[in-house]
C-alpha cells in the first residue's frame, strides 16, 4: 500500500521529520498512525516478532515512511516507549505542591496510570519486551534514566536523588507486576486507595527525607 | 535416548514418584536431572519453546519418565519454580529473631538471593515466563500465594498480613528488575548494603507495624 492510498484525512501540514516528498504526501497524521501501530505491534507481538514492515502495514503506510520518520526498529521502539510514558512525564507537575504530601501524590499518580487499561497496556508491553530482549532493555534503560528518573531526581532535595527515585520507581513497578500481571490476591483486587495509603509513606521517605 | 542409556550413576533406590519399572531403571538421580534440565530449558528457551521432549532430551531420559514424575508441562514448570524458590522457603527461619530487625533480615536475605547468579538466573527465567504467558503466571500465582507469601504472612502479627507480605515482596521484585534486568544506574551498581539500608525500614513498616 502506498502512502497516497491511505484513507486518513488529507495532510495539510508537514510532519516534524526531515521534509521530503514522501512526508509531504503522508502528512503528520501518518506519523501519529505509525506510532500507534508501533505501540500495538510491540504490545501484541513482542519485540522479536515486530518488524518495520509490520508496523507500516498496520499504519497503512509504506515501510520507507517508517524509516524516514523513526529510523531503525530500535528507534521505532524508543519512540513508542516515549509515547507510552507520556503520562509519566507530567511527574514534575506532581512534584509541585506540599513536600510532605509528595509521596501520596506520586503513589496516586502511578496507581492511576496502571489502573487505567489504556495506559497500562503499553507499559506492560514495554516491560515484557525489556525483560526478554536486551535491545529493548537498553532503550528503556536510556529512556527511563534520561527522561523520567533524572527529571524527578532534579526536583528532589535529598542525597543520591536518582538512587532514591529508582527505589521509589522499583516499588511501584513491583506493585504493578504483582497486581496486574501475576495477579496475586489480595493485592490484585484490593481497593487502590489501600495500596496508596500503604505505599505513600514509603515514597515520602525515599523522596522527601534527607 | 532410553533411560538405560544415560551415563549418570547407577540407580540404587526408588524415586519418590509412583513406583514403576521405568522409575526403577532411572532412579532418583533422573528426577533431579529432569528438574535441573527443566530449569535450564525454561530459562534459556522461555515457556513457549520449552517442551517435555526437550526437557527429557536435556536430562538424558525418555519423555515418558518426565510425564511419569511430573505430569503436564505446566506441572513440570511448577516443579521447576518450586526448586528455584527453595532458598526463599527458609523465610520462616528468617522471621525468627528480634522482631524489630525483621525488615533488615528479609532485605538482606532477598538481596542475597538475587545477588547470587546461581539463584538469580532461575528467578529471572520464571519472572520472564510469568510476564509473557498466562499459564506460567497462574503457576507462579498459585505457588507464590500458597507456599511463600502465606507462609510469611502466618508469622506476622499485623492486620491483612498477606497484603503486607505482598507489598514487601513487590518492592524486592521491583528492585531486582531495575537492578538486574533494566540495569538502571546507579541502582544497578550500588553496593548491596546501601539498598538494604534503604529498603529494610520499608519492609519493617509493612511486616512489623500494626
Amino acid at each position: 500500500m502506498t502512502p497516497g492510498a491511505t484513507d486518513g484525512p488529507a495532510p495539510r501540514r508537514r510532519g516534524r521529520g526531515r521534509p521530503s516528498r514522501t512526508a509531504d504526501i503522508a502528512g503528520p497524521d501518518a506519523r501519529t498512525r505509525i506510532l500507534q501501530a508501533a505501540r500495538t505491534e510491540f504490545a501484541e507481538r513482542g519485540y522479536d516478532r515486530t518488524s518495520i514492515r509490520g508496523v507500516a502495514k498496520a499504519a497503512g503506510v509504506d515501510p520507507a515512511l517508517v524509516h524516514h520518520y523513526f529510523g531503525t526498529k530500535d528507534e521505532v521502539f524508543a519512540a513508542a516507549v516515549e509515547v507510552s510514558f507520556e503520562p509519566a512525564l507530567v511527574v514534575s507537575e506532581i512534584l509541585d505542591g506540599p513536600s510532605d504530601a509528595m509521596g501520596e501524590r506520586l503513589a496516586r499518580f502511578f496507581i492511576g496510570v496502571w489502573e487505567n487499561p489504556v495506559t497500562r497496556a503499553p507499559l506492560l508491553a514495554i516491560l515484557r519486551s525489556a525483560l526478554t530482549h536486551e535491545a529493548a532493555a537498553a532503550v528503556l534503560r536510556g529512556f527511563v534514566l534520561s527522561r523520567l528518573l533524572e527529571r524527578v531526581a532534579a526536583e528532589l532535595e535529598v542525597p543520591d536523588p536518582t538512587f532514591r527515585a529508582e527505589l521509589a520507581a522499583s516499588h511501584m513497578l513491583g506493585v504493578a507486576i504483582l497486581r496486574y500481571v501475576v495477579q496475586a490476591e489480595p493485592l490484585a483486587s484490593v481497593d487502590p486507595e489501600r495500596i496508596i495509603a500503604m505505599v505513600a509513606p514509603t515514597l515520602q521517605r525515599y523522596l522527601g527525607d534527607a
